[in-house]
């Protein structure tokens, strides 16, 4: 989880801020040194996971880090400088459950502006049934979905999409859903 | 466009970064606040915008702003903190070309791992052909697909989803696209 202060100090020199709308033609209040010039901008962050499936079991991953300590979750992280969105949540799903997959099609993009983030998940294949969960993992474990902990999902984006996965599954075909979290 | 530059001060105090791995369990280098210990993550942007149509014509901008100035694009800018993807979408479609839509179906999702950003271009119906463009447009105008100035196209990413817009159009169906630009 990124947590972000609020920007105080000018990342360029150092210099403490002010907050005002840029003479640039923008819209937005944003931070502003008044030394050098520079404008800070601040947008969503983008978090990307996948629903891991063996036959009819798919996997979760119960978390050992805060926020959510203890709650069950899809493997997902937030997506770094470099990557694809697909790139992303491979390495995640390899991070944080070290489980062995074949990624399948984009399956829900989830706005969450309260939080300033898009969630972005992936179906995907699950090449075995061994996991090996790393630090951020307490235990990675297969649910059929009459076993999945409904009260104890770590986050609504997480249960909404694993909703969708078994209602598609049901209907024998996989959409591509944009659903917003308000 | 946002052009960032290099973490070289800490937003909480001002005072210089370092970069380094952190010792969170973290795999990346980051700009650390070697005063405060805040540790500066930096990601990926989302750019949400759309392609408005209106009969047989798509609404393309011409760009008054640099980069790519007086190449043509589909109305489209990146995200703020507090909207949803949808949300943006619209605000940009609103702020470039003085456009009235109504927003219709998530239709691509591109990854430019190069400069860190994600696209998302929405299907949008034009409820009027008459235009109002912003200081950031030149000119808002209607094209049939045989009059699109394909070696005018401001962003590879434009180019993409106008190709699978015309693609999806002809087979009368349109489909979600996950793609990346390499």
């Amino acid at each position: 989880m990124i947590l972000r202060s609020p920007i105080k100090h000018c990342r360029n020199c150092g210099t403490a801020v002010v907050y005002r709308v840029p003479d640039d033609g923008d819209t937005h209040q944003r931070a502003v040194c008044p030394a050098c010039d520079t404008i800070h901008y601040e947008n969503p962050l983008n978090v990307v996971g996948t629903v891991p499936y063996f036959g009819d079991k798919v996997l979760l991953c119960k978390r050992n880090i805060e926020p959510r300590w203890g709650k069950w979750t899809l493997p997902a992280g937030f997506m770094e400088l470099g990557e694809t969105t697909a790139e992303g949540a491979m390495r995640e799903t390899h991070e944080e459950a070290g489980a062995q997959i074949e990624l399948e099609g984009l399956f829900t993009v989830l706005s969450v502006p309260r939080v300033g983030q898009v969630h972005l998940f992936y179906r995907a294949r699950l090449l075995s049934d061994r996991f090996d969960p790393g630090f951020e993992t307490l235990e990675a474990r297969l649910f059929e979905e009459h076993e999945i902990p409904w009260d104890e999902i770590a986050f609504r984006t997480v249960k909404e999409t694993l909703e969708h996965f078994f209602a598609d599954r049901a209907r024998g075909q996989f959409g591509v859903h944009n659903l917003d979290v308000l």
